[in-house]
């Protein structure tokens, strides 16, 4: 197969016809498709439906520490609620509290409490004059959502297979006293689906950082996310790297149940040292009385311990890995040899990343809009909103049907081809 | 009966004596007994039980407006959680917002919002030199403690019963522009239970505060919490009130379900003009992908409307009627004509306020702890803690049993006499 790089300008302007008039096709079918957002498929959330079953008006209301559930108390969560989130972190529970539904307010509320307090009694940022965070790319738009909304300084850093490019972070990091954090999706990245290696990680834990107030924000969302029972990625433990490399305060963990149960009523935890957890349960007292403690004893009834999360989770991936295997499938198939994109091919978490020729993303984002395929916007996973070689676009295989998904990514890979040759012609 | 103040030295001195015998056979009864917390009784929370069984494995999980609300999204609430939650506060769907399980959190995240980005667009508090806060006296402890963490300076105002001091209160919002806020319990107020009249609120709507981001904080938290069908308070819709007074922006109002379901496990909304919550909205945008929308649908299965509410107040109020009535009669018998306390009879809400002589709370809580008897602290209903007059006692009579509540409420009437006596004996 010729790539499009090799064709004659002839070449390009009949293929450039050909594929215009498959795009008026499908134009014309006035599709309504979705590859945008990272929510669960309406097969998972049916999947787990029996959570509600497992409380009822004749339940014991009463956690393992003897306290009811029901009523006020227990601020940073029951303690087999802790127990369950420490060991799908790998963790020890002590190092645990349990938040509300959503991992991402937990994220918003530390930075927030940071502007405003502090961190372990250094000056709140909102005192100080410049504040900087490390943005991994591509990443996440709702963390650089977060420190965007609080004026927080971003700076791009780019990803490998192994992580974050881990030179730059120790140069910044190290030698920057206004670099407070960096954002992190360590296992099955978003949107990568890359796994940080134990280079990284222990990388990361031996970081010597010019700001005392420097925290790096482990969003471990994924963690327990694989699409294959035999091929599970390893993450190493960062609390204990930490603890290891002596500087045991430098990391917030994140993670949550919401793909594991529902997406919108699922809890959250944070994992971190005594000392970060301390300072935090300061201001948890003044900020709540206690999260949903209902919930998070469902949860434990309904899951038991960590084996009953791995079984859930094999049932996810197996509604999840067919869509990730036809999505790879049709891109190999209609792309593969033609040099105008690559793609990752992910062992877990939500997303493919997929690469275009620069320059072109914004307009297959555009293309596949007008075909009625909404596609995370380009630029989404960059600080800003900004992505500068305007090449990375973030497909999400898991909410449509497979039929859905089928003609979206058909419709996808259409896009690529007309916006590349219309990139090529161009040059 | 002879008041304490009409007894001579010798009197006293032996009332002091018999009293001192009497709390010593208390003492030696190693009671354990709490009035400290406005907790619902075991007896409130089995009767919502059957909250667990509107939603099951079989259930429609759909709300009216088609999403479902097992996944992301809908940010601020399912259309008919806002509906209810608007009818319970007595206003419109479109001026509310539904939140987790908690309006404390609302609140303090309103406050912390104001701190890091102002508000509607006014400069973030965090950069002004002095913020203040008006504070009705006595009034709810962990509001206090959220103006206090965010290092913003309290005013003591003192109560009515027909609420806040309005002249004090007109005074410093319309002439002070570092006045912000003000925290309000207009209905059945903690910790008398007052209820603020049609001219408070009135007033409250007229305002012309000197600072265009002053807000009301508004905690309509007891706003269901009658204790008497044939005697409920009315309390005027305050965001009417100040759209009429041509201020629709200067009030946030607050109530949740915490003391009509689980105390812990319920929902929590805010209402207030469209404009204040635009303005959240786009904070909320990046802090939540939405909240517990399960939990919110599972009230309104639960509930159905506002009649629902009603109903389960209604049974809220046979349970905890007999309880305030007991104390009442308690420290009638034992307290009347004796001039050294004087109390409120609240015909709603969580707690009666007693007022000893001058400097005589800390003793009368001191000694009902050493005697098995755990009130809540004196001066907790005073920013800073401090009760300049050390007069102030809160009684939460709800969550002990009624036997258990009699015995509290008789060592307590003992330690005021106790604590009264000493305390005249040193004049």
């Amino acid at each position: 197969m010729k790539s499009y790089q090799e064709m004659s300008k002839e070449e390009l302007l009949q293929e450039k016809e050909s594929l215009k008039a498959a795009y008026k096709e499908y134009q014309k079918m006035d599709l309504s498709l979705n590859m945008a957002r990272g929510k669960p498929a309406v097969e998972q959330l049916d999947m787990v439906m029996d959570i509600l079953d497992v409380l009822d008006s004749k339940s014991e209301m009463v956690a393992e520490n003897g306290i009811d559930v029901r009523n006020y108390g227990e601020m940073d969560g029951i303690p087999e609620a802790k127990k369950l989130m420490a060991d799908m972190m790998g963790t020890k529970a002590e190092n645990v509290l349990v938040f509300g539904n959503a991992s991402l307010t937990i994220m918003y509320d530390t930075v927030s409490r940071s502007m405003t307090h502090g961190v372990c009694g250094s000056t709140p940022w909102c005192h100080l004059d410049k504040i900087k965070f490390l943005c991994p790319v591509p990443g996440y738009d709702r963390h650089f959502a977060i420190t965007e909304h609080f004026g927080i300084e971003m700076i791009n850093i780019p990803m490998t297979e192994d992580g974050p490019d881990m030179d730059m972070v120790e140069q910044y990091v190290n030698n920057d006293p206004s670099v407070k954090g960096i954002w992190c999706v360590p296992k099955y990245s978003n949107p990568q689906g890359y796994v940080y290696s134990d280079e990284t990680v222990k990388r990361f834990a031996a970081l010597k950082p010019a700001a005392e107030d420097f925290r790096i924000f482990w969003d471990n969302s994924y963690v327990v996310h694989h699409l294959y029972e035999d091929r599970q990625a390893e993450l190493l433990d960062i609390i204990s790297e930490c603890e290891k490399a002596g500087n045991p305060d430098i990391v917030y963990e994140f993670a949550s149940t919401s793909k594991v149960t529902f997406a919108g009523a699922g809890i959250a935890a944070m994992a971190s040292s005594k000392k970060n957890l301390d300072f935090i349960r300061k201001s948890m007292t003044i900020q709540t009385i206690g999260y949903d403690k209902v919930n998070q004893y469902r949860h434990i009834k309904y899951f038991k311990d960590l084996d009953g999360i791995k079984a859930k989770m094999k049932q996810h991936a197996d509604i999840l890995r067919p869509k990730f295997e036809m999505v790879d499938e049709i891109l190999t198939k209609e792309l593969e040899g033609l040099g105008i994109g690559t793609w990752t091919k992910p062992l877990g978490g939500y997303f493919i990343t997929f690469e275009t020729l620069e320059g072109c993303a914004t307009s297959v984002v555009k293309k596949a809009k007008e075909a009625g395929v909404v596609l995370t916007g380009a630029g989404a996973p960059f600080p800003y909103g900004t992505d500068p070689r305007d090449f990375v676009i973030r497909i999400a295989p898991s909410y449509p049907t497979l039929e859905e998904l089928r003609q979206a990514a058909e419709v996808f890979v259409l896009c690529v081809k007309l916006a590349s040759v219309e990139k090529l012609l161009e040059a």
